[in-house]
């Protein structure tokens, strides 16, 4: 009886030791986890954002947005494709003299991690009707997105970060971001309707290396890819301070070409996307709403659309 | 020290049985879903949907589509979207004679609870250029969604939920699925770009009862609320399976009017979203990409765009 004893004993102590190894350092968090699915989320807005770790590379994700009807829309799907990815830095850049309270609540309300600039662009280089050559849109705003990277971290540090310029109108698919993780030095994958075709690609040899640009328009650009199609790794951003996108003097289509040239050669980039074989972008544009104004006793109520 | 060993060897037990209790039935899928977080979400791509409740009401969000470039993107970003809202269940139905691999791959990555249905329409109901009255769209894909709901569920069932027409285009706050989520009959709210104005809304009056709407086409319409602007309770949907969307005889505008007529007078309706002072839902449309066609050398490779 007395060995019954002692053998249950120490298979108690055992089990009880396994039950706390396996589940002590995850159990509050994987408990509390639960109880927020069970109980918050049945009554709340914003999901959390997948929980951060330090060993996964961070995204930072650089959007240029502007103030016009759609924009909170287009904030808030992005922000739903963001809240699946993991460590997903959002760098918000508005094209204004101050950040907008529409756009602070926003990123506030969605939790995710970020950091809200703006800078405006002055008049002589917005787009206005009847320009024969528009200037390119956003190139400040992530331009200085890339200044903040450069202040805030440094080459040394052991951050290791991949930096993407997501704009807010485009539609990407959540394996996008884990394509972009790793990235070595520039990683680059086809982007669907941009350039009058279904889809522009990167032109990849058998030995996986890019070679050229399956794309309509000037092909014969250092890097005919389009925003959407490249990510590039934090490191090397930041031991090339002077890499910039450049805003006078650069043909259309070469915006792209302008940041790229500053960073890496041809034979630098890494395809992405099984091997250029996937679309995982698209260059979707929202048709700005048909709207009648200055109608008698249609004053907005609503102040926040 | 036998004594000792009594207390420690109860108290072992106490302490087992209390982790057990405690832990057991949640630690599988809470564990699951801790590695899950940890590894699976490094290298994958859509996100688990939250876990399914029982208690809560489930949104059967009803969604008809049809073959276009960007269908893909669209339906992309609105699984994102739908990846956050608890018990969702998505009734995809196409407009085509049979179910397509695009669709059917794309449910199933999402791993969202979902039914895929299809129905085409007859030609000549299918919008063409030209045409002096446009048929409505989607009238008969939502139709069959509601047939497919009469079939599945009774009035009997104990299954609470509510039915919700969410195109493929719009765009979706979360705070809107849980605005609607206890619907006792027909609730509703405003739209914004829809109708020539930044939004169309119920008008509520000071008891937060509907008594008209802010609406600058046809007032007169009995219910002059968009598709993405009202829910149906699943058990009035069940106890009136003769409601239905109208497809001839049917002025324009005069589609949401067809099916809640079947269903509620105006005095029935509940305003959402802070008594329709919060625009939640977002009529945004997504332009049809300029592509140049037949050009040499520009045959697509990739196939699902």
């Amino acid at each position: 009886m007395q060995i019954k004893h002692k053998t249950l004993f120490l298979t108690l102590i055992m089990l009880s030791c396994s039950l706390l190894l396996i589940l002590w350092p995850h159990n509050r968090a994987a408990l509390q986890s639960l109880y927020y699915k069970e109980v918050v989320r049945t009554k709340y807005v914003y999901t959390r954002p997948p929980p951060w770790s330090s060993s996964l590379p961070v995204i930072y994700a650089i959007t240029p947005t502007y103030s016009r009807p759609v924009q909170k829309a287009e904030l808030t799907r992005l922000a739903h494709t963001f809240l699946h990815v993991p460590n997903l830095h959002w760098i918000v850049v508005e094209d204004s003299n101050k950040t907008s309270p529409l756009v602070s609540h926003l990123l506030q309300s969605t939790r995710l991690n970020h950091t809200h600039l703006h800078v405006a662009t002055p008049l002589k280089f917005k787009v206005r009707s009847g320009m024969k050559v528009k200037p390119p849109r956003g190139t400040l705003q992530r331009n200085l997105a890339l200044q903040w990277l450069l202040q805030t971290y440094t080459a040394n540090d052991s951050q290791q970060g991949v930096v993407y310029f997501a704009d807010d109108d485009n539609t990407y698919s959540l394996q996008l971001f884990e394509e972009m993780r790793f990235t070595t030095k520039v990683s680059v994958w086809p982007v669907a309707f941009v350039g009058s075709l279904l889809y522009e690609s990167p032109k990849v040899n058998s030995s996986g290396k890019v070679y050229g640009w399956r794309v309509l328009f000037d092909p014969q650009r250092p890097f005919a890819v389009d925003m959407a199609g490249f990510a590039v790794n934090l490191k090397l951003i930041l031991t090339k301070p002077q890499a910039s996108f450049k805003l006078t003097d650069v043909k259309p289509g070469y915006q792209e070409s302008s940041l790229l040239s500053d960073l890496v050669s041809l034979s630098d980039l890494e395809p992405k996307a099984s091997n250029c074989t996937k679309v995982l972008v698209w260059h979707t544009r929202t048709q700005n709403p048909l709207l009648r104004k200055n109608i008698t006793g249609f004053a907005d109520v609503i102040e926040e659309i």
